[in-house]
């Protein structure tokens, strides 16, 4: 697996390629008006689209589809350098027609066996997750 | 710090979006035909852009400026589930009138001290880098 970084302008404005035609925008000239995401922004849309991934195919694996399926992530950085993430918390919200313990132990085995990006932060981050099903906390 | 995932179809094309109006495509829909990026591939554009950021701002602090700076990044996953990677080799380009110690200096400081995203990788991937400026190997 291989990712190109090229410069954008002369300041830090970068365009990151997957070598599969995929670019995103990194910007951290501004604070204010940034052309981009931030790199620490990525591990966390990384691993809410990893463990997404697992989620939904997992229940897929058992018949059971989500009609709607969404993720916040929010991850807390250390004050000092180098400002690792401490804490990361993920915020489930799924709906459809699927058992309670079916919904949770998809979760489960996301975070706790399969998703990789999980498995990378877990080392420093001590990672929770909630899940919301059909908006009732279970 | 916080991040929104979105389902954009029944499989596994997902929007994160970053709060700040920038979002990123993920798809493992198909392998053939993705319609965005993986998530092992954000840690890998993460750790180019956390340590492009340094290496650029590190030299514009001795007025040192790159007339061009490219990346190069590769990472090894390991067969079994967690697919974690095990390896993560950085290639880094840069041209300018930069002596050969201070471009060296700038990387080392970003990988070894303050790279965020590389400091978290590292506690599973083993992190190497080299340097090319102005074409030659250092």
């Amino acid at each position: 697996m291989k990712i190109t970084l090229n410069r954008l302008n002369n300041n830090y404005h970068f365009n990151l390629e997957n070598g599969r035609g995929h670019s995103v925008q990194l910007d951290n000239t501004s604070v204010e008006n940034p052309k981009g995401a931030s790199p620490m922004e990525l591990l966390l849309m990384g691993i809410a689209g990893c463990s997404g991934i697992d989620i939904v195919s997992i229940l897929k694996k058992q018949h059971l589809e989500l009609s709607d399926f969404k993720m916040e992530v929010e991850g807390k950085r250390r004050d000092e350098v180098p400002k690792v993430f401490t804490e990361i918390h993920l915020k489930i919200f799924m709906k459809g027609k699927i058992p309670e313990n079916k919904a949770k132990r998809a979760v489960d085995l996301s975070i706790e066996k399969y998703c990789s990006v999980s498995k990378m932060l877990e080392k420093t981050a001590k990672i929770t997750y909630e899940i919301l099903l059909n908006g009732k906390k279970i």
